[in-house]
């Protein structure tokens, strides 16, 4: 199993830390991509991490993933809710999928307690903080360690 | 900031490892337990780990809690979907509260999906299997260092 | 007619006073018996006074009501918008049942909004703070007064 | 803050005590202002009791109030459940406003379940019978005695 | 039984005839008025024939029906669809009820099938045109004639 | 334009004056159809009046009529609640068509309140008892003597 | 009381035994006949046993029956959730009725969660197999001898 | 096979007999017991008969069970609508397991039309009174003979 | 694999052509039937075609295809929307099922939406016009000679 | 086409600018008008400026618009949400109709989302302050220059 | 009019063939492609294939076919559950529009039974499998032969 | 503050004119540009103009206006309706957003009466055709005018 992972964030995530703090906290998207590269080596995985407000461009990164990933991490943003064609792609990618969002999304408005992305995600984790994306690969690394 | 941690599981949860594999995996709770025993260990946490079918049980935990201890964690099993009563309890503890289950609840049966315990919970991981309880203490430990 | 009135408090009424005083005010549980006490001598009424996070405690209640109460003041807590056992309990009690909360449940969260027990209430009274409760004695004497 | 105290009662009700008794009792609105006329006095509370079938006599009446009372009753009869005018009315009133309901509307149609002035009110009561408007009075006395 | 029959049409309808025809027909509220007075001589029907866009007009007639009248035959126009008011002053009111519509409400806007006099009302009638109005004078006639 | 008028009655109105006379009337349907036949004879109008408990026949009577009847009078029974093939049959019929109800439906259960029917009937009347038959013949008549 | 009892089977039935046997058994209808023949007789009861796939038998059977029988057995096949002139049937019928389902119906599709017939059943049973009917014959002989 | 059976009562259900006859009939609890206890013994089957008001207890009856019975017959009471706790202990047994109503709750409020442990069950029955316990216990004495 | 194909239509077909020609175009059922024959010689399928308004021979039709036709196409007219018992016939049939409409139902009224049929049918085509069948016929003879 | 332009306030907005300026600003009604009056002077636009807490009365003045006026501006505060009779009398109204509210009612509660009104509006405009009502002047005067 | 026809596909259709084969079998986009342009080519139309995981492309190519094309097929993969944008885009296209599904959406998930661009549409097919496309170009082609 | 003003269009308004001008009239896009272009000076404004078919562009325009530009007008189009992407990037702008629709849009499809944009919006406009845009910037000037 491939023990490369990819790390793909959604729409808006390249404000991290620069807008509504007290939502999203103040660490900037680099400070994440710095920090889960970092935890990435330690777990001995090859780390792809991605941001982008374009919804195809995620779809092509899973496409890419799904020939050649062992695991991929999302937080697909505003696209959590509304997307059906990135459910499309994750249901072509065969190897673990676990959603990420920083803010616990269920204490958020009705529209985003809903997930087309969680009726194919392995698991689901939110209100971590930016931390939630470590446990990602952290467990990711132990589904790979163990096959 | 008291490092004393609850880990509260809710109805049925005896009987995990022993029933149902295919959804909750073939960890018994003492594995559990014992798992998560040595992880609080290394991180300098003081756990106390309970599980009862009893709502009352959980809610006396809860209120025992509030005044003791720097986090709590709870897989409140079926209750989840159906106690508000253990959602008033927790509105009166005032430190990190995360929920975990073990299974994506979001791809079961619709009435799994919502949980009066998230409106109250920092955190919500559902998918990650038992060591989702395990993300959960390292969480829990990083927002007790960090304070 | 008997004089002797049962009022039973549900699940997380044992912290009142203790928490979230914004919402349910600052006298303790105690004081409110207290109070109640006082009243009910006033009045000639018999009280007893229970409390309990437990579910079957509250249906054992209004069972060993219904023989010898002639009346009951109940505050359900969360157990108001999720238990219908102690409705269909409520349900063999022949004289008058009055329904007590403290804050205006109708102000908070949409679930809060429904509650199995005034379906079978004589009346509910909500928003008035502990001397709801005191309301309710002054109703029941009334209705005991007047047979 | 004044001792003056507005009761209002909304259309239908210059019929109470001829109509269905078996939902509203025998009294007549005659009966209830001359009660609630000697307990204000009681209570040293001054009332003004009125009654109209015309919404915007209501709403007059609301915001007449807001510049001289202390308290504010109200039985909306059926505007409780249409008008969101009432309501627009309560919401520029400062001191506490009770609203009372002399049947439980909870256990009548559906469409008497819904209130738009609870989203206002400070207490709600119902099926206490007409002597809720003086468990209302009392409320309001209570409060203004302990500013 | 009394032969005096109230028919009460409600808001715009004084406009009748002179707006939206292919509605309402091109007959005005006169004409309507002057036919249904022949009738009911023809029937031995005292007629009170009225038209009002004030709600607390409406309610008040039925009031005064409920007094002397045998039968009451109710276009409320849109008030059909929002008032309680005026379903709770009819059910106050014992004799023959007839709900009239000049156009079959139910091919219209959803919000214009629901009625909530319908749910007092004995009968109803709606897409007969103004000739509605005879029929239900007619059906009016024949109870009181048969008691 | 005919001066045919064919008179079409759903499932169980065969039973009618046999069974729950408080809400059909004790008419039985041969009553109703001597009625209806002396009223259409003093209206110069033509009748052919129809029952069957098979929604084909009810079908094929509609098919038969579009051809040669100026009017339809039809009480559907239980049908009008569920047969969208009623509706489409109608719909091929260009003359006007009376929906008829010997009970007040919109009073009766909340599956009684939907017709499929009234998406095309030209009027709709309920409540009237087997009077309302006699009504329908009458609007019929007035509509053909008028073209 | 009439100690004959009609069994009537709705649409589809005729197949039984040779479709679906993982949900329906392997049984076919003249087999349930024969048995239930053979529990009727030793319950001394008389059988009318019936089967159709068209809604007006079912309701003429009916028909037959309230006028001769002490009981009614039926399993409405697909006729359950959609057939309100069959419900209307049996509200005529004054005799006891059960109905019978050979799965469980709540464990399917949802549209088979809703029944018609059960808003007139005195008893409701599913899942029992083909043994259900038995069950049924053995209820009504009960009832019947205990009059 | 285990010829042992459970037969577990939920809440309230200790009062059978002694509250509204109308629904329930008057035979006790004691009586149910002692008439299963007799059919059992006729059907060579061993049954240990429960009633409890708590639901842990029924929880830990059905954990019990699990491992030595070979059939389960429940009539959870008020748990029926609102218990998924119940429903994750029964998706833990094997055996065959039969859901039991005395009341016909398909005629009930409409809160009462839902059952979790349908969800479950292998066949359900209601409004078969008291009498459908012994159903039950045939049912599973012929799944168990023909094992 | 048979080479017999059925091709059944539903209520109110019979008039195709004759009624609503911008919702159904001006072919008669007799064109169609004369088009599909050819079309199915060539394909070399023998063609069974049928209309009726009775439910009851449609299923009867498709029990009779269930033993020896290799495909069916069906039109189920308003029976799409209301019909269970078409549904579970299609069900107990193996082979190929179409279900072809001439308009664009979702353009329709609401109703028109949805299709018991579509959860059994393998393809669903509508708004083809009369050539829909056509297609569907292809689409069968694709089928049967891949075979 | 007539310059004359009526503008209409709704229930409560006589005390615009003396409760909750969180919400609707500091000027008053007062304000307003003459704000109005100056801009429609200045587009030669004759304004007629009316306010009620009265339904009747808007209905009035609505009908009185429709003989005279070239254009109609509306902010029927709490009687958007709940009056049909107004959007009835608007019907009647054949020159331009904009609708205006001063906050934005989408951000607000959600029953404030709906509007009746809006159903018969040419334009709405929501939540630019007292400066919508001027927007309103501006565009009813390009509309009736430009004819 | 023109015979230049779009066949534009939709997200993730770039993977047909490759991906869950079970629900769309093994051609690929290449294979069907081929085909397609080989039965146009018979039909004599010209064919523009796209495919685009980029709902602007999808549009882009809608606009551009409004000026040349004479029809357009449409899989809009799982834009079809989501995107307003491409409807409003295809109801700017005059000529006739077909909507394929190689699956039958109908029996999936319940978000994929509602379709945007089925209320544009003229026809819509499903299920049909690859196949589908072939027969919307032989519609299409039958379309613009007889204009 | 800023006096720059991004103008930002959603997809299919480059179409503007071009399509269905009973709803969006016959201006172009660039006249809307060019008017606009000429007000803005008029007011002082500085104005980039933005169309899109993208919605990453949209959100790209948003992000660089939150940075530079002290207000901001946006038509969203089809993404109104869809877009949590753009309501969240909206979210981070902190000067006034003006919504506008050139049709009133609570007039159309029920899916167009709700806006995500509205949550962020300060204020909404729709149905003053492209003159709204005019009436946006003029609320823009003066709010920044007044600051």
């Amino acid at each position: 199993m491939s023990r490369l992972v990819f790390l793909i964030n959604g729409p808006n995530l390249n404000l991290l830390g620069k807008r509504q703090p007290h939502i999203y906290g103040d660490e900037t998207l680099a400070d994440v991509e710095r920090e889960c590269g970092k935890l990435a080596e330690e777990l001995r995985l090859e780390l792809r991490f991605h941001q982008s407000n374009r919804e195809y461009e995620i779809i092509d990164w899973i496409h890419e993933a799904r020939e050649i990933a062992g695991g991929l991490i999302i937080n697909p943003g505003a696209f959590t809710h509304t997307s059906v064609a990135i459910l499309d792609a994750l249901n072509t990618f065969d190897n673990p999928v676990f959603e990420c969002h920083i803010s616990n999304v269920h204490k958020r408005e009705a529209f985003r307690h809903h997930s087309y992305v969680s009726l194919r995600a392995d698991g689901v984790i939110a209100g971590f903080g930016t931390h939630g994306y470590q446990l990602c690969l952290r467990s990711i690394a132990r589904i790979i360690d163990s096959r």
